[in-house]
Order: structure tokens, then sequence, then C-alpha cells
């Protein structure tokens, strides 16, 4: 059965990446079209398998679409061409004509997220980029929501076939043992994954680890810190800390971007403001037991930190946990970093107050790898620029007074950032410029035009 | 002594990457005008341990050169900076402001390669490249030129002192023990190499086991086929040939675009032409014992196989071994592919007769990830275009009636592949787009300009 959907993307990767562009683009619309269309079947099928609210999956497969259109836009602009004319003065010797332009890398594996079962999961953005890339897509479906991405899929295979793609450009397949031995697979090219650090990394092992190796495009990690200055919490503590609660129960705390971190002046009550408006917070189910007992695991181990008082303890309901809060001081986490930089997955977050700005700094310094990294201040903050130089070392996307939750799909997001929130720092999961890591530049060294590829 | 180098490069990394970039430029200019300024005392020292010729080696001095000048104008006119305005009627949700820039992946490895004394190594492109960056530079001397590779690494360390770049942006090491522990090291982010597959992939099993995995930026192996049409090989063989001939004798056969394969159509006598060539050529001292031992390993292994002939067999002399042509068929090579298939650096190369048409794809089809790959045709040819897509689906760069051996540093060349030419397809180690390797993208979010990293 694998061998075959493998078997059919190494078959289909040829004619897909020579369709003309405006098929292809013409393609990813109509994979949007009928995804619209199928959103009365497509939205209970997510409810019933991941347990997030109506609204927010009608809002989430909006995005979904409004992204596979934005990325046939791409295809039909086409993707960027360099040329060099013939110099036969060049200073180190005569330069050719030199034309170089991106080629598909070929078929991609991509590994679907639970917590979006529609923009990371079958259809998302790794899915629609490679697509756009010309690379035929094997999507390793999530076990979160087995029967949401069999319909999904269903639904994106009958738009490309009825577009004229390949058969093969795209399937569907599910179970662990499939997921690893198509990252090992000669005929795979690339892997794309959204996932835990634990499982991502398993994965990229695997990658590095073949006769070839191929490029793994894994985001697995991030607690998102968000900083506040003193200024700011005293003159706008009360709008920050409601911001800061409502962005981190945002979707149960399921979030790769939820604020995972709050670094805030000691002193200033914002971790008492904040525990206030958790305390409103009502219970939510988790997506599946799997993140359930991956949240209990993780915030036990915070929850049992010697450094760490629990500000708030949400309650476990039969609707899932109520939001938990808990608090410790930077310089408790500057002695014992590790066990308070993990991440915890789920509606907690770790309020972090700091005595002095050189040991806000010594916090921002002690990050690892992020995927965001945001600050709350004035204009005329004297910490802030030293704060943002630190995030921006450390982090893909800096944000000033506003939240990490919520990330635009754009032409200049830049969705990564440096182990562990991913494995290739150089690249985004999210917006137009996700489509790079699927392909591959060639150079033609005076190739008429009649005989360049199609 | 390693551990001070590291902690100058990782101390280095923040004020190089904050000195204005006009700064920077002039530094680099600088570099370059000292290597020039020096290139009296530092020919004749590659002489010495190179054995190539002055000629050569002043030439390769003057790309050299050129290539730091070139890019300084990168840095004068700066990097690609992406921007999105706010948008609340953004389709999926308010956009906010975005400034997507680059900065510096941090301190970077470079492992010197042999065979380019100048180009690739101390002050190469991997290395000015990465300076270009604004990343810190520990070069991993080659051990072929080491009283070279301490002079350039004086001049460059100097004029970049001289030039403000701050203590500990450039050093050169010694050894394959320090080599191994600074790709290891936490401080350093990334890794160039130019060389053998064999020590390039251990260095890249290092990179990819660390805790934290680092990019690998290896150029390792490359045959780079050249295929000659039937109508081509009847037009202008003779001219063809000599050209080949041209190509894998200069510098002893000691460039990873070296024709190691020429894929001929049988009966046109072309492998004749280019025995004749072959004789008429001398011998050339090779780099050293080292590449001297593997040049005979693996010509030996060629030679060895049933189904080659030894077209011209190369005497070795005290002055160094005169070039090798070797023969065999298209069948052959499809039949027992491998051990044909294996680069010999060094001045041999095999000639490959196809029977027909669908032999010589076949061949085209066979191969691995390629530096580059060549048609010598005509414009009418009917194989030409099914050729070249069989090339651009395997090499970094396709040549049309011309020869791989010469890369130009300009601003579309791809000099890459994939594996094994090199271990990171998307990515140049030649020409302006080689800074991409070691910049980070990084996307700003309603951040003031004011406060905005340096």
């Amino acid at each position: 059965m694998l061998e075959d959907v493998l078997a059919a993307a190494d078959a289909a990767a040829r004619p897909w990446g020579e369709l003309p562009r405006t098929e292809r683009a013409a393609a990813l619309t109509a994979v949007a079209d009928e995804l619209d269309a199928a959103a009365d079947e497509l939205v209970p099928l997510a409810q019933k398998e991941s347990h997030l609210p109506e609204a927010r999956l009608r809002g989430e497969l909006v995005r979904t679409t409004f992204q596979l259109r934005l990325f046939a836009e791409q295809v039909r602009a086409g993707f960027e061409v360099a040329e060099d004319a013939p110099d036969p003065d060049w200073p180190p010797g005569p330069r050719p004509a030199l034309r170089r332009v991106h080629l598909p890398i070929g078929p991609v594996v991509v590994f679907a997220a639970s917590n979006f079962p529609f923009a990371f999961s079958v259809a998302g953005g790794d899915t629609a980029s490679a697509l756009a890339a010309a690379c035929p897509v094997i999507v390793k479906a999530h076990p979160g929501h087995p029967r949401l991405s069999d319909a999904t899929g269903e639904v994106v295979h009958r738009a490309l076939s009825r577009a004229g793609a390949p058969e093969g450009t795209f399937a569907v397949v599910h179970g662990d043992e499939n997921g690893r031995s198509a990252v090992l697979d000669p005929r795979v090219e690339a892997v794309a994954f959204t996932g835990s650090v634990r499982g991502g990394r398993a994965l990229f092992d695997l990658a590095v680890s073949r006769p070839k190796p191929i490029p793994f495009y894994g985001e697995l990690g991030s607690i998102n810190p968000v900083f506040v200055t003193e200024q700011a919490a005293r003159s706008r503590g009360a709008e920050i800390a409601a911001g800061y609660v409502d962005s981190f129960t945002m979707g149960a705390g399921q979030f790769c971007t939820k604020p995972g971190l709050f670094v805030v002046p000691a002193g200033t009550g914002l971790g008492s403001l904040a525990a206030e408006r958790v305390r409103e917070k009502a219970a939510a189910p988790l997506l599946n037991e799997r993140i359930g007992a991956g949240y209990r695991a993780s915030l036990g181990g915070l929850v049992e930190h010697e450094e760490v008082r629990v500000l708030v303890e949400g309650a476990d309901t039969p609707e899932g946990p109520a939001p938990t809060l808990l608090a410790t001081t930077a310089r408790a986490l500057l002695d014992d970093g590790e066990p308070l930089l993990t991440e915890c997955f789920g509606p907690a977050s770790l309020v972090v107050e700091y005595a002095s700005r050189d040991e806000a700094l010594a916090v921002a310094r002690a990050l690892e790898g992020q995927l965001t990294g945001t600050v709350h201040g004035e204009d005329d903050d004297e910490i802030a620029r030293p704060l943002l130089t630190e995030l921006a070392a450390r982090a893909g996307r800096v944000l000033w007074n506003g939240w990490p939750t919520g990330v635009a799909v754009t032409h200049a997001m830049h969705h990564g950032g440096p182990y562990p929130a991913t494995t290739a720092p150089l690249h985004t999961s999210v917006g137009t410029a996700a489509t790079a890591r699927f392909l591959r530049p060639v150079a033609f060294q005076n190739v008429p035009e009649h005989l360049l590829p199609a």
C-alpha cells in the first residue's frame, strides 16, 4: 500500500512539475474551492475528532483555503529567475550566460499536526507550499483526526484529479511505521513536520541518517516568551495581563506560539492581575488523549519544581482542564533553567518575576531557539532595544506590544527559528516564502531558450 | 587554544554583526587589497605547498580578491528586506506590519579545500560569504598547505583588525581533532566544507548529531558527466574531444567540476580522438601525497573493472602522473553502475559509449546528484531537451556546448546540487547567493523603526 503511494508519487513528479504554471495554480484554486464547498461535511468531523469549537474550525478552514489561493497567486506570478548576461570582460575570466531557475525538489512527505486540523494538516501550509513548488505530496495523517484526514484527503485528491494533476500527485497515509518508512524511502526528497521535539527529532535523525540525507523542515517546540518592561507594567499592567491570559488560553493553549513564559517586573502585581483573569476562564477539552497525557506530565514537572508557586490551579473537569497559572522568579530560572524552560502544550503558563533589568536580559539570554519572542514596552523604554536584540538572536519572529498567537499568512512572515523551534532555521513554514523549502536552484549555462526544460 | 578561538568568535558575533554595513564592506575590501599586496609573498608559498604553477595561482588569487570585493558590494547594497503593510481587511484576520530582515546566523566553521589554495581555502568563497553575512569565521586549514594557510590567515586577520573588525572575527586552526571539536561546539552555528564524500559525510554526521543540530554546507563529490549527441559528434567530434581532454586534465584533474564521464555515441571515434590528445598532455604533480594515494586507489578500482578498457595509460613519472583515459560501454555502466560512477580525483576520465539514444538517457537517469551536467549538441537535436531535463533533475548547473571546469563568480551562479554533490541541495557555495547560507530570516512584527536592532 505505502509502496504504491511512493511509486505513484515518484511517477507523478515529472508530469506534475511540467504542467504549465497556470494549470498548477488552477489546481490549487480548485482544491481551495472544493474544500470551501465541503465545509459542512468537514467541520462537523473536525469538531468531533479535535473537540475544537465550530467557529474556530470554520475560521481555520477559511485561513486554509485563503492560503491555497495565495500560493496559487504565487505560482501564477512565477518563482524568481536570476540572470547574468555574458560578459567577456568579467574580471576573473569571461562570464557565460547564466539563468538560475527553481525546480521542484521531488516528492515530499508532510507530517500533519493535531492542533490545527485544517491549517497544519492534510491541506495545510506544508501541503499547499509543496504542491505550489510542483512537488508531489504524501501526507502522513495525524492520528488525532483520522476520519477528517481521509475526508479532507478525498476532497483534495478529487479536486487535483479534476484539475488535471497526474495521479500520484497527492496521497494520505496513516500510521507511524508508514511515516518512518516514507522518510527513509529513496524516492522521497524532503520532509515537513509540525509536532513535538521528541517526535520531530526522531524523524530528523532518520532523514539525515539516509545514504542520501534529505532536507527535514521540522517545527518542534517553542515557549514563546513575552517580556513586559517596568514602564509598560506600570502604565497599562491590567490590559497587558488580560491580553496575556487571553493569548495563552486561546484554543486551550494548544498553539505552537502560545506564550508559555510571561517575564514581568516584580512588585507590579502583573501575576495577580493575570491570576484574576485566569480564574474567569472556562475549562475546555484538549485535542486528544495523547495531548492530555503530555499536558499533565509536563505540567506536573513544572508544579513539582520547588521554586514554582501555583497562582491558579486549573480544575480537571469532565469538560477538560481549566487553565493553570504558575509563577517563579528570574533568579530561580537562571539557577535551574532547563526544567522551567520546557514547553507545556496546553492551558498553562509560567509568570517569571525579575528584580532588575539585568535579570530580565539574563532570562532572554538563557533561552533556546524560539518561534517568537515578544516585548511589551513603551517607545522610550531604555531596556526595549537590548531586549528586542536578545530576542531577535534567538527567535524567528519578534513582536512589539502584541501577542504571538495568530500567525499572519503573508509575504513577509517568518514562522521558524533556531533549534528546537525548528530543525531548519533559515526556512519558514508559513507565508509565501514557505515554497522555497521545496525548490532547488539550477543554473543553466549558455542553454538556448528553446532547449530549457519546461 | 581552540577554546580561546571559539570564545573569541562567540564574543565577536554581536559587535561584528552590529558594525555598520559600510564598515563591514570596507573590511572585506581591505582584506582583498592586502591579499593582492601580499601576492609575492603568498604565491611562492602556494607553489611550494600545492605544486600548482605560478600563473594558475596568480589567476586564482585574482579570483579570490575579486570575490571578496563582489561580496563587499553586496554588503553595501544590503540584503533583501521584505515588508507587509498592516491591513485590517486581510482575509483570514488583520495583517500586522511585518518586516523580515536577515541576521547573521553566528560563528561559522569553514573547512578549507586543498585544490584551490586561495579560492576555496582560508580567504575563499566560504570565508568571504560568511564574513559578508556578518558571521565570525573559524577556518580549519587544509593540511595540504599549512604555511600558506597561516600566512593568508595573518593577512586576513591584520586587514580585518585594521578595518575595525572586533578581535575574534576571524581565526585559522589546524588539525582534524580541532575541526571535529569545533563542529560539535555549541557556540558554532553553521559549517561550510569542501572536500571528499568520506570526510564531508563524517563531519555532516557530527553536525546533525549535536543536541542542537546546525546547517552543514558540504560540497562532497561529483563526476560531472558530459554527454555528446550523435549529431554533434559527427559535425565537430575532434573539437569536442579536444575540449574534453583540456577540461579533464586542467589543474591535473583536481577540480571538483572535472568531467569524469564522457558519454559519447559508439562508432563516432570520439574515444580515439580524445586518446590522441591525452597522449600529448604532460605529466603534472598532484597537490599532495594524500591526493596522490586517493588518485591511485580510485584509478586502480576503475582499471580493475572487467568492463573497463585502458585507452591511454598515463605514466607515473617523477613529475607526477600523466593523464589516463579509460573507456567502457553504457551497457556495462547500466549493469554495474556504482563502481564506474565513483569520483576519481586527478587526471583520469572515463569514456562511455552508448549504442542508442535510450541508452544515453538511461545513463543520465542512473546518475546520483552532481555539481554539473553538460550536453554537447546541435540546436535541432531531438535528444537535447530530454537529456538536459534529466541532467537538470540531478545537477546544480547544466551546460550547453561548454565545459564545467571554471565556475563564474556571479549573481546567477549555482554551484551546488543534490547529494552527494552537496549536503544542502538548496544552496550554492559560489556566487553572491552563497551569503544566504549564513543569514537567518527574522520577522519583526509592529516593531517601531527606532527600536529595530542595528
